[in-house]
């Protein structure tokens, strides 16, 4: 039992690990990969927020298509921090790698929020967007908070 | 009549001009987006056409993902071609600008053959895939040869 249940594991691990380092030939890309993804996604984001903040004239039709953008960028970067992807130029801390279920977790919150105000941003109303975008970016925060190097 | 040529030459020029430059707080944000988009367009771009070449092996899955988000993300470099844009660190030509209708068509080709091979990847089969990625890459190329920097 015991047998099968650390060949269960070894597989699992192996199954999660192999496709996100196979993806990319080797860890600079992968590393340039999920800071391209971050950066596209938070400039999108950021300009929703500087509408929500009124750093930013509104503009219904560019908040819905930027937060789109951002909800589908928010998917991305997690590919590119698979095994061995934890030194180079990166501002990643190893913690991301000692504790990668914490990580996962805020990832899948930060996906869900942006989700949300994408759908949010398609309703044009700006009140019904300022609502979303503090959760939002909340949830860059506390991973920030926690994961990237100062 | 000249004036008002002129006049609506202006507007269209305005009308084009200020959403790409207004949309980055700075030309280096810019720069950074259009990079970021292009890179994360080619990494999904190069693991297809690795698949079709037979140096990655086929996995119809991560074949049509790929060739999905790659085709989204061809439409989001060009928001980074802003005017004022042409300094820093860059490898895009001063042509980019001064040719800014050649550079607009090539980019029009690329979106369409990135479109085209999203279609084909979603049909899961090998041979469809090859067929669309010569094309593809053929846009990828035309352009770099003629605006980017060796």
């Amino acid at each position: 039992m015991k047998k099968l249940t650390t060949w269960l594991l070894a597989a699992a691990v192996l199954t999660m690990a192999v496709p996100a380092s196979a993806q990319f030939a080797k860890a600079e890309d992968a590393i340039k990969y999920r800071q391209g993804a971050l950066f596209v996604m938070q400039q999108n984001f950021s300009r929703v927020a500087g509408m929500a903040s009124g750093k930013i004239p509104f503009d219904a039709k560019v908040a819905a298509e930027s937060a789109a953008v951002a909800e589908f960028m928010s998917k991305l970067p997690w590919a590119g921090f698979g095994p061995g992807t934890d030194k180079g130029d990166t501002d990643a801390k190893p913690e991301i790698w000692a504790q990668k279920a914490k990580f996962d977790d805020y990832a899948k919150k930060m996906e869900t929020e942006m989700g949300k105000l994408a759908v949010a941003a398609k309703t044009g109303n700006l009140d019904t967007i300022k609502a979303a975008v503090g959760p939002t970016g909340g949830t860059c925060k506390s991973c920030h908070d926690d994961f990237r190097a100062k």
